[in-house]
């Protein structure tokens, strides 16, 4: 067999852990360096491709690739570039397959969320139609734990963690202030359709009655009157309130309580008021002085405080993508099965595209408390494996050392420039 | 000499070391059975020991008590309650001393920030006055660090470890996202009147260029025409920009630029829609896709990322406040000392409490760069030792272990009850 290169791309919103990934596909293809070539990176993602900027990460050290495995974001970069359908945009499809083409790529490894294995699924479909042989393999990435078919998904666990612990410690800072400063505490966290990120802040609670008292999930349809009646009773019994709420809490109209009016490229709203909003509606209904906090990219970028769970994770499906391409397998994700019994364990397993992409997985209603205000014991158990271990980071001068790679880009080979 | 017994109380806004200072009392006095008989501790401060609500440090376990040093907020509750002045209310200032004298209370160790300073003061002047032998310590606490004569305040290093570190990670999201996204991001951080805690983020820069580049001190008066001029000069140059902004921040005529509207108990207005209103401002004028955090409680409960070096000081300031109870002074503080040369190197100092009370000390001004919205070498040179060291707190089930006190009033002895 022909020795081909290989192409890895970022995709959409960054979380603590992608680059583990990254590190899992370049060191597992590193070891089989008879049968895959170069490994270029996308520069911006799929962009880059789109653009012919291609990272050559051979031009990185053994240490630097290495060092991804504890580094947050993207460092090749990502991007919110969507593909739309072949019908709408055929020519972005065929620059793909140009540029593969022309730098000799054979493997397509994308990591990213529900819109990105779509994209790997069609760019599979293409090349097959075009004659052009590709193996196209999607490696999971999303903090919102939506893709369906994987228990979970890498980037998850790492959010869940720090959402969970500034939970559990803001809550102690309220407790101790409560009786004569802050009673009502809101802390807005990301997840736009999905209130995965919100449950986890149920982690906190180690007994009953601990905070958070009030979750808001955006499979739950909000009512104003609801809301205020618990949060009044919360402050009477308990002298404080902790809410986490997810970005995407709504009324049973679909409206979301903080919409912005903007929409970003993939045509999804941009969100980001709703704390505010929240303690408006506290204080100008119940009067309690309270206190807010927007996580916004610190949740997603917080290395510092990654699970080693998620780290694992997100470095296996890595390492199985490239190892499923060399098996010869084309349009599949690797994913996380979750092993039977009552200690946790984990594998890693197969997922056609065509059943991953455009599919979301919300919170099953029975992970979420009758009432709709907080988590049951079955999420709880669903949730508390993947927060499990420190991945710390190394540290220089009180700072977390994250690598900088040297992004080298590949010449050009073809004449024709393309616009994104 | 007869054996006395001991009061502390913790003060204002908590932080993720304040506790450790309550274990450098409690351990410290625990050494001194001779001398010192028990340690009562106020339920929510110093409004504790005015309603006579003691807790009794005694009834915990030597295990929970060393827990202390890694579980932030206040354990025993604070509070927000202003002592005024002797002349304006006499009757508090009577009552404190009336419930000390029914306890034989003959230590008072106050862990607070500057107006704590303040009431330690006036209560050491005013047992004095009345006859009843007391000694009054206040042992330094604010994340603000705004008090003088010390290097640093304990609670510092600690938020603005977390600052420093989520400002990295951050700024390392929207670097990977710039491209296609998100161009601006703001977090907005705690510091009403100084700018320590924003000056902290600069520690997140490596090289030249680096995040955050933009700082906004409340020491520097805010002008919009040259915020604009240099967000757009950023993003211009370098992709993306990172601004990293004191809740504080404020026009040249006072005005902060977010005012919520609210007074706390001391007077104090209540911020914190700084971001969302930069945010705006940027919109308008630029046109940038932009997100926002907001820290507030995170920022100063952040114990899982504590600095080592403040939790020693936090401890050590607790320790030497019984030895210098025990070597007979009266209304001082220890304080911290830096020592000269290049390596770093602290001790523990003492400072008279008249000098500390009512004085806030700002950043100096050659801390800042000459524009305004940075720090300078000088400034990265102080800040940097202190926030040296992980002093990572032991974890259960994926989740920090903090400790919880049975918190036991003693039986009142007063049998007027009086109301706060």
């Amino acid at each position: 067999m022909p020795k081909k290169n290989a192409f890895y791309a970022q995709s959409g919103g960054v979380t603590a852990v992608i680059n583990a990934s990254a590190c899992g596909v370049i060191e597992t293809a590193r070891k089989h360096k008879s049968r895959i070539g170069k490994v270029y990176a996308g520069r911006n993602g799929i962009i880059g491709a789109l653009r012919e900027e291609l990272i050559d990460t051979g031009k990185e050290s053994r240490a630097a690739i290495h060092g991804l495995l504890t580094t947050p974001s993207g460092a090749f970069g990502s991007c919110r570039h969507k593909m739309k359908s072949i019908e709408e945009n055929r020519a972005e499809y065929e620059r793909l397959i140009e540029v593969f083409k022309a730098h000799n790529i054979g493997y397509f490894f994308y990591n990213g969320g529900g819109d990105s294995a779509d994209t790997c699924l069609k760019v599979s479909q293409l090349s097959d139609a075009m004659g052009y042989p590709l193996q196209a393999i999607h490696v999971p990435k999303t903090i919102d734990n939506d893709l369906p078919l994987t228990d979970n998904c890498p980037g998850f666990g790492s959010v869940a963690k720090y959402v969970a612990v500034s939970t559990r410690e803001a809550a102690l800072d309220v407790a101790s202030m409560c009786e004569s400063s802050t009673k009502v505490f809101i802390l807005e966290v990301m997840g736009r359709h999905a209130g995965w990120i919100a449950a986890a802040a149920g982690l906190a609670a180690e007994q009953e009655g601990d905070a958070p008292h009030i979750i808001l999930f955006p499979e739950i349809a909000f009512s104003r009157e609801k809301f205020l009646a618990r949060v009044k009773r919360t402050v009477k019994e308990n002298g404080f309130c902790v809410i986490v709420a997810s970005e995407g809490a709504q009324y049973k109209d679909g409206t979301f309580l903080a919409e912005s009016g903007l929409k970003d490229a993939f045509g999804h709203s941009q969100l980001g008021g709703l704390a505010p909003n929240l303690a408006q509606m506290i204080k100008d209904e119940l009067g309690y002085k309270y206190h807010w906090a927007v996580a916004d990219y610190l949740q997603r970028a917080a290395r510092h405080i990654a699970s080693q769970t998620d780290v694992d994770q997100a470095y296996a499906v890595g390492e199985a993508a490239v190892e499923m391409a060399l098996a010869g397998k084309n349009a599949v994700m690797p994913c996380i099965v979750r092993g039977k019994g009552k200690r946790y364990r984990w594998s890693v397993g197969e997922a056609p595209l065509d059943k991953v992409a455009n599919v979301e997985k919300m919170m099953p209603r029975n992970f979420i408390t009758r009432d709709g205000f907080n988590i049951t014991d079955a999420a709880r158990e669903y949730l508390e494996p993947l927060i499990q271990g420190e991945a710390y980071p190394e540290y220089r001068k009180g700072m977390p050392k994250y690598v900088r790679l040297k992004n080298e880009l590949v010449p050009k080979k073809l004449r024709k420039s393309f616009t994104v």
